[in-house]
This record gives structure tokens, sequence and C-alpha cells, in this order.
């Protein structure tokens, strides 16, 4: 007699998708097959039982220089569970060139106040000081074995000599090196340049980050990898050149995976073109690309040249953030809310759309961000020993996308309007059912820091 | 209380790796789980547990003109399963411009009486006469969703026209048609040159079908599958240029599979040149290539350019069968036996070399042949509700490979001398325990047909 | 004192550009220099002077089964004269099965009577029966060392196993092989389609075509070539992917040249589509293509990918001809004019639109065709020993296509309302000046065969 | 009657090869035809006449910070006329930030006062400091029309930012930017990696630069340079994967050239690993490469994917000067001596080999180099007006190479016990006969800088 069993559903894995009872004894899932017994039962006829999805790409109150993105630990993980997402991934920015022990202490300490749903951290490497390098060990041994790097954004980029001695560090630990690839000095001329021109609206947002600077940096990065030893995670690949680039480093054999998200799958850099500023809405780095660009990403996504979908969640609101860039376009704060529609919208212009099968859907959701980030096979798996997090979807559920079915704490989505057919009907996090039918009924605070190790 | 447990293995799938007690009732899985409880128990410690290997591509007890292959379907399916196979897909081949079900009747019985494990049939269409076409539809009802076409060999080859419209026939219900592509004409010249030079020798086999031979005609076969929208799987792919027209297909999104071989993967066309006659024992179409490709197909398998591995298991004795060519190559009966020891050399040469992943491993070997050619759930899968096939490997048992050590009926095997590290120990079909240590303890003729719709 | 000097001009060859005067003596160039003296001059300031273009790829005067193209050797060589054509290539067909030496001497005999420039012939083999491959020899020797192929048309289409033996018969003489690459079994199957659905249109011409069955069509000719060992020459390339495989083939060294023409450089199958029956104008094989095909042929023929431009002008009447096919496309007389606007239109879209240079003008239109059919360095050069064929080019000479500047033998110019600058003012053949401002001054039958060897 | 007529020769540009007269007048080529007349004339029977050679690569009298390349103006450009080049480009390095126009001067002065032979001199962009910048339009016209930048080597090597700013200067006047493109960071780390393991050996040399460090760089060079929309000259390709990204930007459209040289095509990096030190005559930057290299090298050269063939010429003594090096390969001055035996070299191994035709040899070691760098016509053709700058070459005379026949200031070459079968036997510069059968017979100074536009 199990503590929680779900009769009935269809469970759906990376490789699979077959009918059996799966059976939650404390915090982990206990057995899967026929007929199991439990004290409390959920009847999911006609529902998918995933593992609960993994966002390994996500903002959070995060110091965004003149602003802080407006989703706190509370509120974003909140959104995360009502969505489906049962882990999130976020990031440590320590000082520059500070320590990374103490920084990781106070953000560790700093979510485990306010998530609901577990968590890991990402430790981010704003230079290669030998002080700050030499902490990470210490940070991998801490349970932060991925490390991120930015090759642009001043205060945060490193230039090669610096990212190889990064990739260096990590690779001699075993870690994983995640990394924002768009040329810097590219980027840097070109914004410069419109500036200079008075172009001053949203849309130069795009145009001065061209595609080519997203493909070089790619192509740069796999290559200084290549020469560290350093497995290598490309963050949100924007473009079709930068996600073939990854794709021939992975057919060489070398150690590199591929990350995209929602808003590079289904919206285009049309939309920074509206009237006005409302194009502001969708600043975000990489920007939001041409037209051709997202049948190509959604192939590579499909045969696994890009392997994970992330939400690079980092919200703003519209009206006393975003705003701040209305004399230039240089000055918006960047980034997309995203952290609760990923499954939904994945579902439906995946799956549905016949671009994704429903395994893969689970994979590149759920599955790959656990295993690339040592969650496995405590997370994204529904096998017995795992902890029992789940989400019982409906593939009939209609809703259309709007600020009055998220939970993001901001005023916008980029996605208003679309409608999305399945949806997350509940979610289960250790065994605890802590959404249902769109109510969160957990408890702040209840999320724990899962160390890694990779 | 189940029939019987399997304790303490480290369950192996497509998509995961974990350790938990399986339990079986019946035929069927019934449960995956800790601590299950059964009437027999086996103890599965230090062992990997395994679906069942399914060989897609085998040629038992078939009529190769002037001869027979030499493993009929109890010795063949005997040493599958010592080997780890619960399910082989032979197949079917009517006479020409034949009907295909009473084919297909016979077969089957043929099979049903001598398999010790299941199987399924391929239908061979070696032509595209209006009345076998119109038998399509009811041989695709009979289980037999797969179609074998030929664009080689006399008395098999269809022209470009003719396999359109077998395409065609195919795509119109459903199933999905298997192509061995290679250039008639191209190789029938250079093997009518060969010949006319007096080249007669084994190694001429190899070079009078190029590698650019096989290149060609998988562009062309997978170009009118497009045009046909025929869902086409190429079968023995021993080309890097073959597995890259393929690739190149699937990341347009075309419905194509590639399959290789363990030769095309381990031995190179040196061995057609051994000294006398020695070299006929390695001759098989398409042919051993030269040794920069098993580097190339390796890449392709673990980055799913290449999907399965088939084994062609195609026997004959050196001495009184292959010997029927030493006037000329072109005599040589063509096909190498291979259908034991797949598991177990792509487990050494695959996962312990570091080429793939184990559960790369069980994905080319067991899962994606049960997908690809609709035998999945029953076969493939752990899950409950599944057959339970299944097999348990010592990832540490040492064997070198040797005619003593194996059970197909013939007087050699191409694999001599090799060292393997990793075996199976016991093989379970529908619940039964059919080989324990190598020694097969199952009944002739247990063996079932499946029907598969794909 | 040279017979005639032409004073002033830049002489563009494929390599340079520079002010010279040119000096003819008798029919040939004697001398490039400066101050030349003449007994006659022609006063070339201002203009670009060239060699003679070289139109590889004409059908006069040609029996199309039903009807017969309406330009003959008359008319179609005062038309070419008249666009600065000074040597055309022309094609024998023989009988099916046929000697090759009669259809020859027949064929030369009606030019002879009917040409006003000089012309060359390629011979078409229309079979590989052995009597017509003897005759291979014989019509080298005779001058046609080019032997034009088909894939696709019955009455001409040559199977793989009868093209390779062609392509050995043609390698084994040292000749080239021109190949018409479509695929034929693909083409027929869409066409049969088409009409048992009623889709009788012109535009179903194009569909029915798809550029999978060019680009397939190519990858197997330039195989079947190597195989061969036989230079290949792939006339009217007409999409991206099929000079894509040019291109590797070439990238490889293999002796491939790939052909394209005006029509598919700047037109589109969007004409195919105009209202009634007014597509038909623009029915020729292969079809028009969609629009972003002319780009990338652009940059193929900047790169050398593509190599030569030839018209395949193959002119019928609107209303008398082109009309047969009103009830179905399939019935259309294949085949556009084109034979006088080729270095107009190449100089218009190519050079002054910045795709090609001046000398990669001269280039494709006049030297590389030249030399890779072996009248070089009789035609295609400016130097002392060359025939006097020249073309005397005004850059900045403002003409709008239309019946009536145009002298080809037809109602319409599918190039109608195309506005060029840059036209030729004088064309001078073997030292004669036959055409001055447009007007024609030459003689019928001053033509002359010109025997190539390659 | 002109001042001197070379009669009967095989006279070659890139286009053509063609018997006639030529003659000179005074400085210039008057004429090219049949019969030509002059006071003096030279009896070119059996030879071949090729516009001068032009090294677009040389450097002479280089301060190479601990030493100088040891062939100055004077006995660098006598061995570079003896083997048929009779123009040379080399480079101004201005101090570190310092004023352009001064250097020029001073560099120009030293070498008018040596050079035997025209030369043209490249500018050196240091940085990008605003002073250096701002000088670039009075470098340009004052005919320094390409600039030479840096991506690795300290004191020379420009960043992203400082590169894309020189970039853009340089487009801005319509110059060329020349770029040495290596990874510095990779290349830095390597060094000192492999110094802390001791490994101090030439050999070494090479294994710290990889291939991927030259084919990302060149990557890099090429976006940047798309961006800032400059034209730009890779020099020094030495390897397949950086070719390629050469051939990719050209088919795309881009203006880019692509320089390789002759130690790249001819030697491997096994040279590097001879016994002792011996591997130190061999140290060039980038550095010899595995065996597997040339000849992707040799097919991209002969397809345009690579466009000159320039030397790279920076001499050294083997025993005074490489032996700087012997405790540790980053030591050692980096450079090969091979001004002088550029056009026998890719004659024997190119044309003789078949790999390059005779027009394309002349192509990529005349014309290309004329044309890229702003010295055509006046160099790099054979046509009235151009400088009459002429090479004699016996394609029949074995020479096997060694010192003792070359001119070139140093104790070595490279290229020691090579058998060349075609060599210059004279060499015209501006109408004077400098080199006749191996002997200089011109005077010192007589060399004038040719001012370029490009």
């Amino acid at each position: 007699m199990y503590d929680l069993v779900i009769r009935g559903g269809t469970l759906v894995t990376r490789a699979e998708a077959f009918q059996a009872d799966i059976a939650v004894q404390g915090e982990r899932i206990a057995a899967v097959g026929q007929r199991l017994a439990g004290r409390q039962t959920f009847d999911a006829g006609g529902l998918l039982v995933l593992p609960g999805a993994v966002d390994p790409h996500v903002h959070l109150a995060m110091d965004a220089g003149v602003t802080t993105t407006s989703d706190d630990w509370t509120t974003g993980t909140i959104a995360a569970a009502c969505g489906g997402t049962t882990t999130v991934i976020d990031f440590i920015e320590p000082d520059l060139d500070g320590p990374l022990l103490p920084a990781l202490a106070a953000r560790r300490a700093e979510a485990e106040a306010g998530a609901v749903i577990d968590f890991g951290l990402h430790m981010t490497l704003r230079s290669a000081a030998p002080n700050v390098l030499a902490d990470v060990p210490a940070a991998y041994a801490a349970g932060c074995a991925s490390f991120k790097t930015y090759l642009t954004y001043d205060g945060f980029r490193l230039d090669d000599a610096a990212f190889l001695q990064a990739l260096t560090a990590v690779a001699r630990v075993g870690g994983l090196a995640l990394v924002h690839a768009e040329n810097h000095a590219a980027i840097e001329a070109l914004r410069a340049d419109a500036l200079a021109q008075g172009h001053t609206a949203p849309k130069y947002h795009a145009s001065t980050r061209p595609v080519s600077t997203e493909a070089e940096a790619v192509e740069r990065a796999i290559m200084l990898a290549g020469i560290a030893g350093a497995r290598l995670y490309v963050v949100h690949v924007s473009t079709g050149p930068g996600a073939e680039a990854v794709a021939r480093a992975r057919a060489r054999g070398q150690a590199v995976v591929g990350e995209t998200c929602p808003q590079y799958l289904l919206l285009t850099d049309a939309e920074l073109d509206r009237p006005g500023f409302d194009g502001a809405r969708f600043v975000c780095s990489p920007p939001l690309r041409p037209a051709d660009n997202p049948p190509l990403l959604w192939r590579q996504l499909a045969c696994d040249a890009l392997s994970t979908v992330g939400t690079d969640h980092c919200a703003f609101f519209f009206e006393s953030q975003k705003s701040l860039g209305r004399d230039a376009f240089t000055a918006i704060p960047n980034g997309l809310p995203g952290i609760e529609a990923r499954l939904a919208l994945l579902y439906t212009f995946g799956v549905r759309a016949g671009r994704l099968s429903l395994q893969r859907w689970v994979d590149v959701c759920c599955v790959a961000p656990a295993r690339t980030f040592g969650l496995y096979p405590r997370k994204g798996s529904l096998m017995p020993g795992a902890d029992a997090d789940l989400v019982l979807f409906d593939p009939n559920r209609a809703v259309t996308l709007d600020r009055s079915v998220l939970h993001e704490r901001t005023d916008y989505t980029p996605y208003a309007g679309m409608a999305v057919q399945g949806y997350p009907v509940a979610t289960v996090s250790r065994g605890d059912v802590i959404v249902r039918d769109g109510v969160f009924q957990g408890t702040q605070g209840r999320g724990r820091f899962i160390a890694r190790p990779i």
C-alpha cells in the first residue's frame, strides 16, 4: 500500500509513452506498474503523466543594474509550478573578482527562503581572476557544477584568454561550462553606429545583433572548449547558423549541447517593429530573429542538434521597467517573461503541430535539462527511486494565453493571445500536490537546493 | 506476489539506467519498483537488465539460388537467443510477380515450426506488377507492415519507375519501405570489367562496388521516397557518404531511418585481401569498406544519423558454400554470419570504447528496431504491459569470440579472435528463461509471429 | 598595314580589360597593340570589343515530333549574329539505333546551306546499341567531340546501364559527354498523377518536375561519369541543389562542367501561372523554378560552380505551336526562344547589377563555351592567330526587348518588356562585318562547320 | 620597328596559352602579334613567356625583435628576380601607435636604395589608436592601399574591437585588409602549457598552433569584415578548414580572397620532428600541417577557393639565427626562406603533377596577386600598355634545389633536394633583361615603388 498512486494515466518519458499506474512513497517514486494500490489515489485517466519539467535557465530576483527582474523566488517559482515546472536552475552572480562561496551561500539562502519548488544554481564566472578560478573546485563541491560565462556584456564578458582559463578551470573539476555566445566587439560597434545615426527605436536592438554575431561566437566558443577539453552548453541558441555550428561539433564527437527558448521558436523580429515603443516588450538578447529562422530551429530541436528548451525567464514590467529605454533601445532592460507557458507552448506548437514527438517534448523540457545538469536521476525520471516530481497534463485543455491565466509577476506576456491546446492540471513536487487546476496550494520556502555533480 | 522478480539489476532503457526490481506476471512485465516480491526471483546484482534485443535484418533458411543460408529458423534463433536477441525480423520472398499472401503463409508456417523466439516478417516486393502491388494492403493487414525493395540483384531489383510504384503502394497503406541501395548499372559494369581483366579474387568484390555506388543509390532512394510520400528505411548503410545522405534528409524533416551492421563498424576491406581464397569469408554486399569508413559510421550511429544496428545475418559454410566462388568472386554467396555477437560487440567496441552511451547501445540494438518496425511497446520496452523479453548482461564477462562459443550453424565467424568484455548471461522470452549461461533451455517452435502495424 | 584595324576600344577577355587596337589580316586576328595601321579602320571608342559569343546549346530546325522548332539555320543564326553570337553548337539527332555518320553528314549539309556564322555539332546518343557506340570514334574523328545524352524523354533517354556504356564509349575517345539530367521515373509518375487529377494547365508542367528530380539526376550522372572516367557537361542546370552537386564534384577534382541559361537566371515559375493558357509561353524543360532559385544560380555562376551560359534556344510560335497543348500541358512543345538576347541580358542583369565582372561575363558567354567544346583558340580569343570573330558592344545603349527588336522567327519573346542597357552594335565573323547597327549584312551559307577535338 | 621583340614563345596568361611574338617599346609592352619586327630580338622558341611573377607577401630586412631577417632589399630582390619574380610587396611596420606616413617614407627610401625590381608596400596597422586610423586615408593616397592586421603576436595583434575599427577605417577609403588569422589566446595558452611541461623542441611549435586555431580565426575575421563592409585578404591560409571558411564566404558573395604558400602545399609537420634541433629550419607561423592537409590545399587552390600563392619569405640563418631557440621553440625566429623557387615549385608540383593548369599557375603566381593588390594592369599582364615585366620559362629545364642554385641570403633552403623540372631562364623588368641563365645583370636600386589604388 503506497502513499499515493496516480492511476490510469499515460506515462510519458523521453523514450516511451505507456499506460500504467505510478506509485509514490514519501518523496520518491516507488513503482510503476499495473493495479497498484495506494492510501490516496489520483485518477489520471485521459491525462499525460510527465516527469516534472526542469527549466535550466531562469533569472529570478536578478540585479540588472538599474533595476531588478520582477519575479522573485516566490512569485517566479509559483508561476513555474503552475506551468508544470518542478525544478529551476538560476544563477549566482558574485561580485566582480569576488569570492564564489559567500555569493553561493547568500543566493542559496535567498532562494531557500522563497522557492516553492526545488532549484539548482549555476555559478557565474565574471572574470578569470586567479582567486575566482581558485574557488571553482569548492563551488563544484558545494553542488554548483555548472559555470556560466558571457562573451558579451561589460562587467561579465570574458575575452578569449579569460574564457579559455575559465574553461580550463571548469574542465579540471569535470564541470560544465555555459556560454552566452555573441560577438561583443561587433555588437558594440553596431550599437554605437546606430545611436550615432539617431536610431533609438526598439527594432534597432535586433539589427545591431545580426545573426552572424551569434554564429561566430558559437564557433569560437566551441573551438576554445575543444582546446580546454571542457564540455560546453550553449545557452539560448537563437539562429540556424548557431545551431548548425553546435550540430557540426556534435557530429565530430565534441561534447557540446545547445539550448533554445520558446521565444526563438515562436516569435520573430517583426514584433520589435510594433508601433511606438511597444516593441520594447520583445527586447531580449540574443534578439528575436527574422521569420526564416524559427523553422530552422524547430528542425534542429527535433533532430537533437539542439537538445534543451529553457526559458531564459527574465521578467520586467513594461510600464515601469522596459520604459527606462524610451530614449534609446540600449537602455531597455533585456529579457522576456516565459517561465510558465513553456510546456504548453511546446506541446501545442511542437507536438500538436507535428514538429516534435510526445517523447521529444518531454525530453527537451524535462529530461535533457535534468541529465545535462546533474539532476538526473533524482529529477527528469518516472522510474523508481526518482523524486516524485510529476506533472499531470491534459492534452485537450484549451487556454488562450494572457496575463489573467498566468502567475508571472509582470504586466504583459509576449505570448498574449496565443491559443494553446494542452495544459497542466496538477503538479506534484516530491510527493506533494502543489498545484491543482491552476491553483497553487504549496508553501513558500518548501523548495530545496539540489547539489549537482555533473 | 508476482510470478518472477528480477532483483537488484541496473535496468537500462534507451533513456535511463537505474537500479530497480522488475516483476513479470505471465508473459508480461507487471511492475518496475523497489522491493518487489515474486514466487521466483532471479538475482541480477551487478548485471544490466535490458529489453530483449531486436534484430531487424536476418536471413534464415534463405534460398540464395545455388544454395541456402546455413542457419535455419531453429539454429538461427537459438544463436540469436544466446546472444541476447529475443525478436528477429526476417523476409518473405514470394515468387517473382507471384501473390504475396500464400508466400507469407508459407514462410510464417516454416518459422512457427522452428523459431525459439518471436519473429516478424518483412515482405519483399520483387516487382511492381499490378497484382503484386494489389496485395500490399492485405499483406499489411496480415501484419507485414514493412516492405523490402532492392535496387540491385537481378530478379529482385526495381528500376526507378517500379521502385516509385512500390513506394507509392507502401505509402498508401501507411507502411514502411526498406531499401537495399546500391547502383545496379555501375556495379554490373565494374564486375564485367573485372572479370574481363581476369580479376577473379575475392578482393574484387569490394573494388567493384565502390563507395559512390552506395551513396548515389541512397540519395536516389530518398528522393523517390520523398516524391511518393513514403517512409524509408535504408538497410545496411555501409559508408560515411551514404549515412550523410540519410542525415541530410532527416535534418530536412524527411522520414528516413538508416541501419548499419557490426561488420561495417568493425571490419574493413583489408580482410578481403587475405591470402588465397580466405577473403571469401568476408564477402557481403554492400562490401566491407576502406579503413577510413568505420570511424565515420560510429560517429553517425552515435548522433542518430544512423538509428539501428541489424546484423544482416546471412550465414554460409566457408568450405561447402563460399567455396562456390573459387573461380570468380561473382559466384561467392554473399553474406556474413553475425546474429549472435551483436550485443556483445556493440557493448565492447561501442560502450566500453566510449563511442556509445549505455542507453544509446540499448537504443540501437533493442529499442529503435522495435519502434521502427511496429513491435513497440510489446517489444523494446521494460515498462509494465510490455512482453517480458529481457536480457541479463554481465558487463564484466570476458569472452574471446570463436566458433566454439557461438551457436550459429556455420564453420567460421568473421569476428574470430576478437576479445569482448561484456556478454549476456540469461535471456528471457515472454517470461521464460530460455538461455542461461550460454545454454539454451527453451523449446523449438515456441516463437510467435508478431503482426506489426507501423 | 593590316586589312582591318579596330581602334581605341576596350578589349575584354576572360582575364583582362584593356584599351588597345586589334588588327585583322584575312580571317584571323593578327595583332593586338597600340597605334596599329590598317587599310580599313573601325572606330571603337567607347565600345567594348569581345571575342564573338559562343552559344553551346541551340536547337535550330529541330524535329520535335509533332512540330519543328521555328527558327531554321538561316533565321536562327541571323538572330544569333545580331545578338553578338558568332558560333553556335547545335545537335545531330540520328534515327534511334541508327548510324551516326550519315546523320552527321545530313545535318552538316543542312547547316552549311543555311548558317550565316560558324557552327559545331554535338552528336546525340539516343541509345547505347553496339552499332551506335561503334560509331563514336568516327563521329569524334569527324569533328563531333561532344555527345549529348538524355536521362529523360522517351525515345532519347538512357537508363543507367546504357548511360554508363555511352559514357564509357565517349571517355575512350577522349570526348565530352553532355547530359540532360532529370529523373525520368519521378517526372512520369507525377505527370500521370497530374493528368489523372485533371491538372492540365501550363503551371503543372513546373510542379511535376520538382527541384529534387533535377538534383538527384545530376548527382547520379556525376557518379556514373566518375565510374566511367568520362568528362561531363551538365546542360541547363536550373536549380541551386543541382549546381551544388556540380560544385561538390569540382571541389573533389572531378571533371564536371555546369551550364545554365538566361531563363533560369531571370524568370521564375510564376510565369507559368499566368491567366489562361499564357503560361505556355514559358514551358521549357527543366522548368522555370521558384523565386528563391535565381539568386542561387547567379552566385554559383559568379564563382564558377556553373561555368557557361547557353540559351537552349528552342523556338516555337505561341499561336500555332505552343497551342498544341491547350488541352494538356504535356502536349505543349517544350522550349523557349532566346538565342539573340543572351549577351545583352547577361550584361545588364549580370555586370550592371554587380553579379558578374566584365571578364566573367565574357568568360561565361564567349570563352568558356569555346574552351569547353574544343573551339578554342580559334574561337573565344582575341589573341593573334584566333579567328577574327568579334563583337563591338556599346555598354550604354538602351533597348527594351520586344519582338520588334529581335530577329528570332517566332511570335513572342519571354523577355518582352525587359529593359537592357548595353547592346551589340557590330558583329565580325572571320573578318567580315556581318552585322552593323542591328542590320544583318552577311550572306546565307557563309557559316562553316568547325571540327572540334576536345 | 620595336625596341625588343621576343619571338616564337608560347605566351601564357591567366586565360590563354598561344604562340605569338611580343614587342616591347621603352618600358612597356607595345604589341602582341605575329612576325613583329624589333631592333633587338630574343628567340623564345620552346619557352613559355609569362607576365613577371608578383610575390604579394615578403619580409625583407624585417626587424624581428632579437634579430633581422637575413635577406635585405638587394639580396632578396635579386633572388626574387632570379626566380622569375618582377614585383614584390613587402610591409611597413610603423612604431606602435606611431604615425604611418614617416614610416612609409623611411621604408620606401630603404627599398628604393636597394631593390632591383619594382615593389609595393602594405601598411601594417599595429593598433587602432585614433591617430593611427586617422592616417589611413593619407597612406592610401600615398599608394599603400592594403593594410596588414594581425590577430596574434604581442605588439601587433588587434583584439576584435580594434580589428573592427581598423577594418572600418580601411573600408572607408576603399582599401583592402590583410589578416594573419590565428587565435591568439588559444595559442598562448597551449604554448605556456607546453613550456610548463618541458616541451621545448621545435615540434611543439606545430602542436601548440592546432588547425582549429586557424579555422576559428579565419571565420571570425570574415564575420567582422562582413560587419565592417571591408574586403578581406587572408594571408598564408595553411589548413583545409581555413580555406573552406574562405570558400563559404566567397560562395555567399562576400569579398574575401585567400592566399596560401608553397611551404603549406609541399611540406608537412613531420619536418619539425627531425632529429635534434633540425626541425627549427621549418618553424614558421602558421606552422606546417599534418600530411592530410596539403591535398586539400591543392584542390582549394585549383578551384579558386584559394586565389594566390605568396611566399611569406622571411629568411633567417639556421646557424646564427634559428639557433636562438635551442632552449625553447618559442624563441625560434619564425619564418622560412622561399622567395626564389615559387614559380618552379608550383610548375613542377602543380602543372606537371596535374593539379593546376598552365593558366592557373600563371594566375596564382603572377596575375591574381597583381589584380588583388592594384598593380594590374601595369603588372600581371602581357597586353599592350602593361609594363614589360616578363619571365621566359623553360618547361624542360631540370634543377635540383639546393643552396648552390639559389640566391637567397641564408644557409639553407627548406626545399633542399627537391627536383624541379621547369625553371626561369630570363627575367625582363620594364624592358631590361635583368636575369639571363641564372645570372643577375641588373643594377641595385633600379626598382621603383608602385603606388597602388585598389
